[in-house]
């Protein structure tokens, strides 16, 4: 089958007539809807650079699984160059759409699974793996979206799922039948969600004796029974009803979904863990690790447009000749660079797991976004030093349009010779949302807690950061015991 | 006459029947427009603070100008205790409103005028200081707000005011009349402009010889002839307009306006400087220098506010005993501290000018406001870690009272026992107006520019850092020569 | 009695007949060791500078305890102006000697001493303060130097003094006579002991009840039977003895001092504290408020010395015009002067004690430290990066006077023109002293760890920054209980 | 051959029998001299590796060069995953002896002078690539130490090489005969010099037409007639004299040396380069860009020693479960390892050249040093914040011997129980050591400096950066042109 464009995607999430409450609304028709409209069109992208010339190569893998091509985003990485492909082309989609393109959240999962369902199997005796090549045959055949669903609510963090007042702040297996089981429970964060054909439900974290019932892993199509879609809010969202540049990215944005699981049912065929508590926190680690990974390509990309717009913006300002100004676009690009490399360090020093698909290194992952909950903070910093006092006073683009007040604020945008006042007011727009808009969500937000919070890469650094060996040396050296 | 009332206040920017151009159309009753009204609330609370019973002794003092109490707001500091307590003030205000509450660049734009008028005539044999006197003793007796505007569109900035292909780019005199002059040009990032009673205008750097023109300082009302008000938009600005706790800040807000005089004419007995442009850079400098101090105070006030938001939403979370949440809060403090101590040490080491107003330490406040360019963006930074993933997800208020879907939001929004969900709700979006919103205008961007960018207090620092003092105490110490 | 000039200093000391082990011998005559001379003639400043034009009144207060002229530096601060006062001569003196002082310690022992014992009689009906008012008065009148010991040994961290294998790892009474107690123990870090006429020791904790022994202060003389001192080393410490430029810092140096309390005995008029445990905590935390204040003096004082060695050799590099060096250099004044800024904060803010004498504020105080282990690091990174490589890679001083190859390294050392090859060796090595030799323990290691480590300073940041006040602040806003 | 063993080595310096001036001292039998013997050990450690069965794969390489096996050391990189080994072979090294090892720069030397003598024979019909073919074909035979000589003393630094008040400022040809060159100048920072068998000259910077004379490139043995050493001084240094565990690092240490050619002939078959002015630039660039990836390695192993030397500490004092301090040690591995991460994927980028070599990723690489010139200040600072104030005022270790005074430090040393006092002296004066004296010669001021300094890393990030291709993806983005 071949590989879909952007076009067909639309189409076959369309078909699905998914619903969601959005401000207030229960909408179907999303894909029209002008709040998720743009976020689709992020999805799409991801689809298309696999048709583009320019990054066709790159977006395409083959796939031992189903023996043919696939896109990359579903694909289950072979070698440590796919690991380093993988970052290659998060940085792409980043460039070419500004934002969170909500796919790399199923390609992790899928990853992290396929690896977890063999050893479990290995342990216990199961058929979890079989039914996840199948399932995942089928992801990749028909080239789909699969959401990555973790978060759980997590209510009192003090106190173990069991211990909750109300059970369901983890999601669990409320029945169990036959044929499959019923699960309650709701996944916060939920990254692209209704733009997906399929959703992964994963535990979010290790689970202990006694929590047999939340160590479940399954899938199910976005558009199932009992599965409820909450539109999560943005800074600046409503931009996108208005119509008019101050949206600042003009074509693209991202989504973010609260996923309700309202007693829904999920046939055996599409479990891939349930009560195997030893294997829920290696989940948990490998699907984290490899989404770790993901944000050393994918931020850096949204990076190189943050970076881009600024040195743009100096230079319709007359000022990109300044010291101070070269000086910060030099310390931006560094940054940025950092965050690549320690994406790039972590995929090619990966290693073949015992299923046979390839995982990163795990303290460099940890390593990668720990730098990333830092350093777009201190790039948007710069971009917004470097883009002037513009980017919180500017007037509207409706303002701009008025016959009136338009050429006031026209004469007066104008800036060095030859520079077009609707373009810097573009540039501006896009910093904008960037640093404190829409965009920022995924920039900043996202990059602090997507994949977990520092405290979580911490505790992972602290764990594979081989304290003891490090002492080992200095007693060598000073002859100590 | 007895200072005015917040209600009083507001009665009188009504009364001056102000109109602005607010995203595509021309508003009258603007004291009413939910876009305007929070920033009106802001400002009104300087006059209510005047009055309340814990704030009274700080927002009052005694003029020798008029020989009477007046706002603070309003006061000529007598003393390095007036500069201090202008610093405590606006911290206060910040507490209260979480925002900026606009009223302070009119304070140190009078306090700039005052001093430089004075030494204009020494130096000129002018009339500006009584002029001003007279001015300013109206500004105190009627409790006036007075916008102080500088900052110039300034075009190509490899270009002097001269040399632009529109000489307009910087506000200038085009006529000059036996009884006053015509002004053109306009003024970006007016803090509070529609919700002033007053506009003092100063050119926005040091003018050279042939650019006298440029050279002018003057006050018109705000309600003048041939000024007009364009509103400048904010991250999620609109939230004002839905009337739901989506707004994050539920009372208070910002509000910066681009202003144009479009051929102004401004009486003599308003003109505070004209065409002396060895005076124009000292009114920039101290100007600038007031207004350095005060980000010591209003932004600590602001971010003591985000930080009491992240310790509750760690209380209302169950974390905040953790030894990680502790320590990001005592970083928070203690950078917030950080920046409070610049603005108390230029105050304490602020010395008296030949006009008989005390002059904040010019080295001091421009390390102040270089630190405020800094510590809020980590500030921000660390509120978003505590504050976790929801600050960028989570579903609309309108939702939340959704009877469908609102009871699923509160079920997987429950925290730590006994914690509102709604309540739980509001702390995140205050988070949110603050780190990626309305309020990050004022708490990030415009600590960034507001009283010049950061290169502009690099280039103080280095002019009042004394490297000749400094490499003597070496020389002496090495005996060299 | 008139104030010692540093001469008269000096004869004092030599008179004591002090005794140390340094380097493996017991040594007397210490005033002409040329390890401990360099450190001897830093506090002979302290009264040379009483003396001098430039800095006569600013090192000299009036003592309303001995009616009389004092020492600024045996001074109980009277007044806000006198703690500013205080951190202004600090400053002086770093820049004078570009090394630690060595006689701040006493004056906060004894401003924390003189409020504790006067609250402790209230409380107690003791008798400290008379005595301790005697005391000092004999402090002020002989000009005397005072020691301030604090840090016990502490064996394992993770046990209270009564726990510890060896009960004297804190210092404690071990035998109470009528006349007197006897003490045994030692006190660490002691900074220019035996350069000091008296000692005044402290508990190093907040002691709890069965802990009364160690609860003790007193005074006793350097040279009193049965205390002895062990000399610290520094890094590169023995360039002291060779007599060259190698040095760095020619005339100047610190001196740190382990000090054994054998058994020794205090008679009970030199008794501050005696088992009322109550107060030992509040005495610690007063010390270490105003020692903290301390460091926003004298750091900042060898901070300014190290700024114009890093912008005096950039000009004899030829590079001074730079652009990164000069921005290089403003941040390193920026940083220096945000220190100057706390240390001047938390003076203009403090209060009176109940005794009369003036207390910092707290918050700040704790605050100034917590960035005084942090700039200087970032600015001795900067001064290295200036310096250039040589900073680690120099020829020896001797090899420079060496007639055989003196010549091509004065050839190869040669820079801008007019710049003399022996003057750059000069400056060359006193940034290496100050960022990687025996300057460096005064300007980087003292900075973390004196008047304690930065995790002492962020405890009280913690109790001190009102983080209820700032949740009630958000409360009130949000309107919620 | 087989390759040599450390013992082999050492031998083979000695039959060089070099010079040196120490100290003011002309120094003969240096493997010998105390000052110099640890950095000869650091070296003969990169021999032994190669021996030793842990590291023994690690060390060695397939030359096609000589078709045989060599040291790694002297390796010409074939593959991407040679460039990745050879910065996993430095940390090795750094592990090992925590210094410096000093082998590194011929490695890189040789891998950039291979490749820009293929080039420039393709260019200008040179014969300069067999040359070094066959030159470096010895080096791998004879397993040899090559030191890479590239910083010129500069003079006045605004100035060209033609324009010094004194030509020799930088080193060139100052004779040309039929069979070679007679060359004067100096190299300053000459890492391991006398301990190399070989130096390999090369330009300091990019040479414009008239500067011929300068853009030479060549070798000739460390015993060459007419070359001159003289050893530079480090922190601390000599404290190797003293023969106790004050030295911090008891077996190794680094070397720096300035060299001074002092008319030294060169015969043809030894000249790489000589006046091809084009090629100067690519060879700095190269040589820097390789020198900079070593940094991502050797600075990360000592890195790893210091961080275990802290966890050590803490252990030994107690408080490895303060989470302060394991928040402390978590910072240090993530900035070491992203340092790593940094090295890592400069490699792994790397290509091929068109002699055949593999070269590393030149942004990645700029990136990479600039890293280590900030985030080793930050893991020192933090070590030192852990290791406590002992650092700066530790007695002597001759004083611990001491039967008088020795028992006192011991009781007072005691920590945690089982902890050995002269253990705890050893680990501290290792920190010590690596942050404030011998140690941080290499880890700090190299850090700074070795490869470049920033500002030369920041030029290369600048050119490398591709502002233009990330402008282009906003035009795209905004549609504007």
């Amino acid at each position: 089958m071949a590989l879909k464009t952007g076009k067909e995607y639309v189409a076959s999430i369309e078909a699905l007539e998914l619903e969601a409450n959005i401000m207030g609304k229960t909408e179907g028709e999303l894909t029209a809807h002008p709040l998720v409209a743009p976020s689709l069109r992020a999805v799409a992208a991801t689809y298309d650079c696999a048709h583009a010339d320019e990054s066709r190569a790159l977006f395409r893998a083959y796939s031992p699984l189903i023996k043919g091509e696939v896109n990359r985003f579903t694909h289950l990485h072979q070698s440590a160059q796919d690991l380093m492909d993988k970052v290659r082309m998060q940085r792409h989609c980043g460039n070419v759409t500004a934002c969170c393109f909500q796919r790399c959240v199923g390609m992790d999962a899928a990853n992290a699974v396929f690896s977890t369902t063999y050893e479990c199997d290995q342990a216990h005796g199961t058929d979890y793996h079989r039914r996840f090549r199948d399932y995942w045959s089928l992801a990749q055949r028909e080239d789909l979206v699969v959401d990555g669903a973790m978060t759980d609510p997590k209510g009192d963090r003090g106190k173990r799922p069991s211990e909750q007042s109300d059970p369901d702040l983890y999601l669990r297996v409320v029945e169990r039948w036959r044929d499959g089981v019923v699960v309650r429970g709701a996944k916060f964060h939920q990254t692209g969600m209704v733009n997906s054909h399929e959703i992964i439900v994963m535990p979010t974290a290790a689970m202990r004796a006694g929590e047999e019932d939340w160590a479940i892993c399954f899938a199910v199509p976005t558009n199932a029974k009992g599965v409820r879609h909450i539109y999560g809010r943005q800074a600046s969202d409503t931009r996108k009803l208005e119509g008019t540049l101050d949206v600042g990215n003009p074509i693209f944005g991202g989504q973010e979904v609260l996923t309700v699981f309202e007693d829904t049912f999920v046939p055996n065929e599409r479990i891939f863990l349930d009560g195997e508590i030893d294997q829920s926190g290696k989940l948990v680690e490998r699907f984290a690790a490899y989404h770790r990974q993901s944000y050393g390509g994918c931020k850096v990309g949204v990076g190189d447009v943050l970076i881009g717009a600024s040195a743009l913006i100096a230079r319709m300002n007359g000022v990109a000749g300044a010291s101070h100004i070269r000086d910060k676009l030099v310390e931006m690009i560094h940054l940025n660079e950092t965050l690549f490399a320690c994406g790039i360090a972590c995929s090619t020093l990966g290693h073949a797991t015992a299923a046979g698909n390839c995982e990163v290194d795990l303290l460099l992952a940890n390593v990668c976004k720990l730098n990333v909950t830092r350093f777009p903070y201190e790039i948007a910093r710069l971009a917004t030093d470097i883009a002037g006092g513009l980017l919180g006073t500017l007037p509207s683009a409706r303002d701009l349009d008025d016959p009136l007040v338009g050429p006031y604020i026209k004469k007066y945008l104008a800036a060095a010779d030859g520079v077009d006042a609707v373009d810097r007011a573009k540039v501006l727009r896009l910093i904008e949302n960037l640093v404190a808009g829409a965009g920022a969500v995924a920039y900043l937000i996202e990059s602090m807690h997507g994949a977990g919070s520092p405290m979580a890469q911490r505790i992972m650094v602290a764990r594979q950061g081989d304290l003891d060996g490090k002492i080992a040396l200095v007693k060598r050296l000073l002859n100590i015991q």
